[in-house]
């Protein structure tokens, strides 16, 4: 029995048994019902053909955008002169100056037990090797935990090797428990002396591809080279660890930061009827990182959202100001988001949300609404079931562009991707179109079109919320 | 980037970027360290058998056990035997009163436009046609929603057919959204006049296997028969609705309430050494419907729960006193957890947990936990991250057994099991031993193995806390 089940059953009391026995039981609430026009731009949203338009152009005509680069610079004027031509309006970038990291040569060998030659690619912000690379022991941690129990100093001179356990999970909680190794890890194996660092990819997949991603370098910390290797390498390192004997490895890793660049977000409205309303904030991010062709991370959410938000533009003018945004720079720290609150975050705003786990289908919504407001999640969950989207018990307000205007007390609405494939790809070569599935694209248009024509339209007032955290 | 990691990332702030740039970066908390005899009772259960042979004897030498009925009684007197055999201590029943229904003859066929047979299952409290049956219309509503929005009187004389679009969901929040046709839909129909009602199974299968489960009359409310077909079924009648033609089905369900029976709650202990600290309740349900035999639904949670206590049973003694609890009469409406509530709510209780959801492997835990007790959370994490479970953001506190408890302000931490596959099964004859996976028994085994070597020896205090709802 679950929680949403358990919480139903509360109301019917001690049902469940014929009327002579038992304590008083109540009927239980009806469902909001559905607006026929809801419905039907719901209905019609299930014939996409928008958001793969841009998926494929982006992935086709730019390819991969790694933030504040001349590639991320392209993608903008890419989503000017699409966002122009489908019709939105005040179409404009706004800029930002940020660190620019590159990637460089990467390549990792086992020199002794075993000689074998490692898949590995550095993670996002990694400090480098001399070109001609490092020798220098292995020391095997099979989890984070393990890492941090270390003695202090105790990784001097040696390469820390982190392994983890991570499965896929479809709300994709198993990220924030295994993606430590990642954000944090290098640091942590920094502090203790290691003079380099390679992860088990945090990834849930069995190919060579090994997934990159950012890492994170707290003050006073020194960035030392830390790389990811693909889940195969990572396992073949353990089993040599498993036979007790030292093991040494060769790793050339020439990353660097190249100065400070521009980023950008991309912005685009359809205007509401009722500026004092609030703007509903909708979009996924622009740039991505530099293996793929960023097609689920994130071209994909950009394409959905602007997909739904162009059917709204297509009808009657609604309510509220609906504001797409492609955010720039969100794969290494999401400058993007944050440079949207700096600039926007003292305008009023009703709710925001972002599509950014992928492409595969929506499973699941969960709102942070004011109390004022409470009829719009129902209304979303009679207007969603018909797409095979339950409501959660949890409290909405993921992600990362849209997190530090959400931090302001936004209210959020949160879509949920399904993410148990995700973490295959996520952060690899493999991130191209071919991992799109256009029904369940099409699936994500119309959650997201059923959302905003509720949401722009309601005519609740929409106020402020404590954030979720 | 999902809610844990972007949790995470706030406490490193605007890091991601070359100590030269940026403003403040915290370290990052360091995990908890996995006490080593925790990890050895935890790696030990990967090797379990006590869990399968409670599901493996359940299922063959008792079969289905519907609450209330002499089955259910004999399965009581198989896990006391069980229980004493495996040495726990106060092993005894806790016997209660409650009304019993039971299935009678179950079939239906669509008269006209295109005369076929179906396949159903009468719900659990339904009411009944008259022997011969019924022969009536039915309207074709769905979704629960579209019910809903019919007019009062409007189903008079006829068979309301309700569908669904139901999904897999990992966390089986789908149950809720979509349940709501089964727990309350027959209810609302009786309400708008219909003379019996017909649902789409509750489940994600495409087999002609129905699903039964509980039905709730509201006061006022005269049961009408209410039956689930196969999705096949479903199908089939939504496809006949599209053409147009009116539909007319020959109904016959004759199940009986059979006044009163007993049911009761087999109790067992692993005596703790500090009576002050409270007990840590564990547990699964012993009933089952009567279709199958119960295997996931619920001999494995049980069989989990139980081995995992046998594994602190032959060890030290716990601080806390672990209570296991085969609970009755789940099923048809909870009767084994509130008497459970009524009989021993005045007892200090550290904290409650159930395994009701199958025997997939446990994804993710959640807690609803005093903030003395926060450490507690810390060191799950650390020590269940091997098994591949990651911590979930949303506050724990599931289940119908353990729920009137819960509701009392006992904390709460929630093993969840991967539902995917759940409701392929649930309720229908295919309940059987043949859908447990051993290895993922046992992975079970060790979660909850874990789980009560920390809870039960936690130096922290668990005090009361604010239930989730």
């Amino acid at each position: 029995m679950t929680r949403s089940a358990l919480a139903l059953l509360a109301l019917v009391a001690s049902a469940a048994m014929p009327a002579a026995v038992g304590a008083q039981r109540a009927a239980p609430p009806l469902p909001a019902k559905v607006d026929p026009k809801v419905a039907a731009l719901r209905d019609a949203a299930l014939k996409d053909d928008v958001a793969w338009d841009i998926v494929e152009g982006l992935t086709t005509e730019v390819g991969q955008r790694l933030a504040a680069t001349e590639a991320e610079a392209r993608a903008r004027s890419w989503a000017v002169a699409k966002l122009k031509a489908l019709g939105f309006r005040n179409v404009h970038v706004e800029t930002y100056q940020m660190p620019v990291w590159l990637r460089g040569e990467e390549s990792a060998q086992i020199v002794a037990p075993f000689p074998q030659q490692l898949k590995l690619v550095a993670l996002g912000n990694s400090g480098a090797t001399p070109a001609g690379g490092i020798t220098a022991p292995v020391v095997v941690f099979k989890t984070y935990g393990d890492l941090a129990n270390a003695p202090d100093g105790s990784l001097a001179g040696k390469i820390a090797y982190v392994g983890n356990a991570m499965q896929p999970a479809q709300d994709g909680s198993s990220y924030g428990t295994y993606g430590v190794a990642r954000f944090v890890g290098p640091a942590l194996a920094a502090r203790k002396g290691a003079m380099a660092t390679v992860i088990r990819s945090i990834g849930t997949d069995h190919h060579r591809n090994p997934h990159t991603g950012g890492t994170n370098w707290p003050d006073g910390v020194t960035p030392i080279p830390a790389a990811a290797l693909s889940v195969p390498d990572a396992e073949l390192i353990e089993r040599m660890a498993e036979r007790g004997k030292p093991i040494t490895m060769k790793l050339v890793l020439t990353p660097r930061f190249a100065g400070t660049g521009t980023s950008g977000n991309v912005v685009a409205e359809v205007p509401g009827t009722d500026p004092k309303a609030g703007i509903v904030l909708v979009g996924g991010h622009l740039d991505s990182w530099d293996l793929g062709t960023g097609a689920i991370d994130d071209a994909s959410g950009v394409a959905i959202t602007t997909a739904a938000a162009k059917r709204l533009l297509d009808g009657p003018r609604p309510r509220r100001t609906i504001r797409v945004v492609w955010f720039g720079a969100e794969e290494p720290g999401g400058f993007g988001g944050k440079d949207y609150a700096r600039v926007h975050g003292s305008e009023r705003h009703a709710t925001a949300g972002e599509s950014d786990f992928g492409a595969d289908r929506v499973w699941r919504f969960e709102v942070n609404l004011p109390d004022s407001a409470k009829p719009v999640a129902d209304r979303l969950q009679s207007a969603l079931a018909p797409l095979g989207i339950g409501r959660g018990a949890g409290v909405g307000g993921d992600g990362t562009d849209v997190g530090p205007t959400l931090a302001l007390g936004v209210a959020a609405i949160d879509l949920n991707q399904d993410g148990t494939r995700y973490f295959d790809t996520h952060h690899t070569p493999d991130d191209v179109l071919d991992r799109i599935d256009p029904e369940q694209l099409r699936q994500n248009v119309a959650a997201w079109t059923t959302m905003l024509a509720i949401v722009a339209n309601a005519p609740e007032e929409i106020g402020a919320v404590t954030p979720r955290r």
